[in-house]
């Protein structure tokens, strides 16, 4: 087999934060990345290009809406999810395993996987780990993942270990299927993902377990479920103790600019989350100042911009009076600056990061970011 | 008085259609034009600098709309329309005597003007032609229209004679609130709109009274409201005969592609509709192949772009399986690319109509669209 694409680099640690590079056949992922979820093969209310200026390097499929609607074996057809949404950059395609717990109706699971009726039209599918990553393979995704089961929550303890235990047989069954495709491990990556809950002596033996099989990166996922913030992060920690320094790390559904930034502290070095394009289509912006509610009347007659220093033209160009406008009215452009703003917001925060680690500077710059945060508003003679 | 901003220019002439140029204070206006519709202050899922690339040279907004949310005052205290929404070329503003008889509820009309609640909370309003006026000069409107009643059809002959009476006293005073104000006429202008239904007869008697008062340009409204196509044409075409050579003419409210290509035949200069924007929130393509609905099932596997040769680069860059996959799945780029096809391609094809005018070629041009509308497909081996 040749040489394959994919790699991980560190270039800088400072503290437990982490600067790296993930190459891939479709280009290079500056880390700490954020990934903007594009559930349906779209970046909701964002034209591909816009995605790929606000500084994404990367953005995220989902296996069980794309299997659904318009189906892995057309888009395949079609020549690939990239070719399909215009985006020819890296793509990560989560399995399907969160989704499918969280939306499919009348779910029956066994140690083979998991039978759903679709949310859409109610027709039946099924999901193992063979078939995720089968479609993970149609759809050409440059970084896919092991299929795993995602609990409601709350479960006990013995739920929690029985899932987590299940998904570690369902990584090797993931594995086995991602290196029995002759094509798909020369281009593209798989990654196990650590469950176990709050628990951190599952969180451990998942851990060690996923690193014994070997994968290309590790996810951290079941976190940011509904547990209060330090919980979450005491979990990652005690989680990444258990991961190698030379792969990188995913911290699956996170989250808010501040649950970011204290996981970056901790060694993250990916992000998925549809926080900042689901607030933009509800008028609310992530800023330099914190969140800002458009929908409230004191932005009414407010002639200034969200913030004039933001690389995202539409935090520069449109003022709070007009942004208010917008939503109050409903208008889809609303929708669009308010997620391209968010999404901008997000890839900023990140670029900072990275920035901040490269030249030690991440404890100052942390500072600055959460003073930033607190003081609400742009400077007042602006 | 310094000279006047506003100038028409008949550029050249094939035919009855017309090549022109109109200069206004904010920028020059190719002729024929079509202009997008951005009612409250945005057209609909469009960011301004597409709606700019797309080859728009001028936008039309509503003072209904605008007054109502988020109030002219407002949007004046904001630097204007155009800064409001960040357009900073031609605005024409339409008075709301259209959208008052369409929209508003509990309306009372008699000759001062009209008393009506708002669509949105119910608040009571009242629009007169000196209101309309000074609502069309806060938000800085480069071409504003004369005050109007827009009869609903059906009517009776008395009635279409009644209201076109009525709209050229509301004409007259409409002019007079306009040069009463000592800064608006210099770089704004203001156009009168000949009423009188389908009646040849009625139409001369406006026509001729709003060019014995002499405005700036001169609309046709009341028109493609129901009417056969024909029927509309042959009262345009009655109706232009009356106005003078050497001033904009105006189709209120049209159209189709097909409308607007035989109005130009009978020398009209702008039009403007929502039908572009509309139809593309609605998963309906217009194309030099005529129209397309995106959510017809024998999209679903169809890899070609709408149109390779396009000027809009969606209608080249995404298939139609995945614009059919957008609209099925409600997203809402879906409507964003859409909605830029058509304003796009309703640009295209006012630049083709100017081009062909230009050098004498618009009947074989016309001829020539009319065969591409019928065919339905690109070529198939494309």
């Amino acid at each position: 087999m040749s040489e394959r694409s994919f790699a991980f680099r560190l270039l800088a640690q400072d503290g437990a934060a982490r600067r790296g590079e993930i190459a891939t056949a479709r280009g290079t992922i500056q880390t700490p990345a954020f990934m903007p979820v594009g559930t349906a093969a779209t970046i909701k209310a964002m034209h591909p290009h816009e995605v790929r200026a606000s500084g994404a390097d990367i953005l995220l499929g989902n296996v069980y809406h794309l299997m659904l609607r318009p189906g892995a074996e057309r888009v395949a057809e079609l020549g690939g999810l990239h070719r399909f949404m215009n985006w020819p950059h890296p793509i990560l395609t989560d399995s399907g395993g969160f989704q499918v717990m969280s939306l499919a109706k009348l779910r029956v699971l066994d140690e083979t996987g998991v039978t759903f009726q679709s949310h859409i039209d109610g027709s039946r599918h099924h999901l193992s780990p063979e078939r995720s990553i089968a479609i993970q393979r149609l759809l050409g995704s440059d970084i896919q993942m092991q299929f795993d089961e995602c609990l409601a929550l709350p479960a006990s303890d013995a739920e929690v270990e029985r899932a987590m235990r299940l998904s570690l047989r369902w990584a090797e069954r993931s594995k086995t299927a991602f290196w029995n495709d002759r094509n798909s491990p020369r281009d593209h990556a798989l990654f196990g993902i650590v469950q176990g809950g709050v628990s951190e002596a599952l969180r451990r033996d998942s851990a060690e377990a996923l690193v014994a099989m070997g994968f290309d990166g590790y996810a951290v996922g079941g976190l940011a479920v509904g547990e209060p913030q330090e919980v979450m992060l005491r979990t990652v920690q005690a989680t990444l103790a258990h991961l190698p320094r030379d792969r990188p790390r995913y911290l699956m559904g996170v989250g808010t600019p501040a649950d970011m930034l204290e996981s970056v502290a901790r060694g993250i070095d990916m992000f998925d989350c549809v926080m900042p394009t689901r607030a933009g289509r509800h008028g609310q912006a992530f800023t330099r100042f914190g969140k800002v509610n458009l929908r409230n009347a004191r932005h009414a007659a407010d002639p200034r911009p969200l913030d004039p220093d933001a690389s995202c033209s539409a935090a520069r160009l449109y003022s709070r009076a007009y942004l208010h406008h917008l939503v109050k009215s409903g208008e889809i452009l609303g929708m669009m600056l308010l997620t391209a703003i968010n999404v901008g917001y997000y890839q900023e925060l990140m670029r900072g990061l990275r920035e901040a680690i490269e030249v030690g500077s991440f404890a100052a710059t942390r500072e600055a970011i959460l003073e930033g945060w607190q003081s609400g508003e742009p400077d007042a003679t602006v």
